[in-house]
């Protein structure tokens, strides 16, 4: 009997883009289950004798089944360690905040995400949200589609991309590659880290994390544009590591002429005051999102599964748990 | 006594982006008049004895003088020859379609543009449209911003820019800036013509105009990126170079997928039919606006003007006009 993978999301397990991989992907490897669960106590017990997840040896996980299992926080990984033999979890997206690492550490279970995966999709909206904010293009469709024409849009107000000095707090991946898209303006770039990153190409200029004091909001990660008359912040990672106030106070005091936000503290709740600043650009967090994103994130998971139930290691494992890989469960 | 240089628009002329310049380059040249008429007949008269305008022998010019004054239509070009000295006229942009050519050629009236100055603005404005066509961003900001956050948004059915194949139709000064911002991804970039352009960069390939055919749109000039799906369409030129109607059609038997317009053939009038596309991205003719671009247009006409009225023979006269450079009248 082979061992059973759980395909953990809603809609047949959420694999939307590699339907017809996924078979091939476990064949002759591994059965393939999905959630059919409607609560978190079924969803546990379901892993019993006789139950649909029996056997179940690892998870591919996406965020939408927290609708109907709720987060895999501690309390949930304690009992499915209790009662399954679930030894890896592969989360399909960059992200893995709904997951209790430290639980899983605890337990023995691994846990891997799709790191890149969503890079070039990511580092596209960063480059929309930038021309939106210096030129006001989003502003002005607002104007055409309420039946003002370009009115209250000033050209004065507005300015071209090509030979402004573009700052890059945190030059991972999608960082790397927004400096890629921005540099064929031409434009001057240059990230602040605490260290010089061995990736930056040469025309990347390194800037000590001090000068992030200038911006005058306090920031952790993101990436800004200077320009007249206040700068422009934009934020596609995540809204908390921003302080949303701060963003407030800076675009009513003019030290931000304009934002452009992928993401935000408390989604899908949108601060109202941001969609009084008609400057701002403000996306539903679909930054890393579209169809190539989601199918290469899909067979990133679905490959780390594969690796698991084949080898006892899978890919991608999440920082927190690097160091156990000798200690994991081969099954 | 200085002759004198009309500036002719609305707004003191209209010079709102080089306003401390624009004495300095006339300083010892010619004596700056502004634009005071409120009708055609007040234009005329004004270039009389003891006129506002008398002594004039060249215009800054822009459109929004149409307001006040009218087209510069062939009845205006007549008079104004009749009436007046003015030898040039400097049209502040690259589109003249306002100015009667032919009128001007019969009464040896220049007329010089602005051609390239809006390049940058312009290919900046088609990049933001493919990727809002492409990945649904303004959709996406239309369902944050009306309360429903990403719906209906379906990430499956946006697609990354990537590898996709651009097609460019008109590979002048901004199609050829658009195809190197959208090399960067990289893209496959392929262009339409009569015939092969000589400033093609090796990685620009060229396809006969007979390939256009496949678009199923009966297009003269504009830019288009296949998708799945249906084909992109973006138009940043005019309106009327594209037939709406086959637009409308194709958008809604799926031949397009979506379209990305700045320009229309009845502005600001934008058939309401086109707002019914959820997924279209439209402008209000803002592609080649920015305070730079407008700067550059504005010193690149005053410093036309400065020529003709320095060695009676100015810069960028109009295809139309060329060879009558050497039958300029000097003043």
């Amino acid at each position: 009997m082979l061992p059973r993978v759980l395909l953990c999301g809603r809609f047949l397990g959420e694999i939307e883009y590699v339907k017809d991989e996924v078979k091939e992907i476990f064949h002759g490897i591994a059965e393939i289950v999905h959630l059919v669960s409607e609560s978190r106590s079924h969803f546990l017990s379901s892993f019993g004798p006789d139950g649909p997840y029996e056997g179940t040896v690892a998870l591919y996980r996406r965020n939408t089944s927290s609708e109907v299992i709720g987060k895999f926080d501690a309390p949930l990984i304690h009992a499915l360690a209790d009662i399954s033999m679930v030894r890896w979890i592969a989360q399909s997206g960059g992200g893995y905040d709904e997951i209790d690492v430290q639980a899983c550490k605890e337990r023995g279970i691994m846990v891997s995400n799709t790191p890149g995966a969503n890079e070039d999709a990511t580092a596209t909206a960063t480059l929309y949200l930038m021309l939106s904010c210096l030129r006001h293009f989003s502003m002005a469709e607002r104007s055409l589609r309420s039946g003002t024409w370009k009115t209250p849009y000033n050209a004065a107000q507005t300015h071209d991309v090509t030979g402004r000095t573009l700052g890059i707090l945190g030059l991972g991946g999608i960082g790397l590659r927004f400096a890629h898209l921005a540099r064929a303006f031409p434009m001057r770039i240059i990230y602040f880290s605490r260290k010089k990153a061995e990736s930056a190409p040469n025309w990347c200029e390194y800037v000590s994390s001090a000068d992030i004091l200038s911006l005058h909001v306090p920031l952790n990660q993101s990436t800004t544009g200077p320009c007249n008359g206040g700068s422009v912040l934009l934020n596609t990672s995540r809204g908390r590591i921003v302080d949303q106030e701060a963003i407030i106070r800076a675009l009513e005091d003019g030290h931000l002429s304009s934002v452009g936000l992928d993401v935000y503290p408390d989604e899908p709740r949108v601060d109202p005051r941001l969609l009084t600043f008609p400057r701002c650009t403000l996306l539903p967090h679909v930054g890393g999102e579209s169809a190539e994103s989601w199918r290469t994130r899909e067979l990133q998971a679905l490959g780390n599964l594969k690796a698991f139930v084949l080898g006892g290691v899978g890919e991608d494992i999440v920082p927190e748990l690097k160091t156990e890989i000798g200690n994991s469960t081969t099954i």
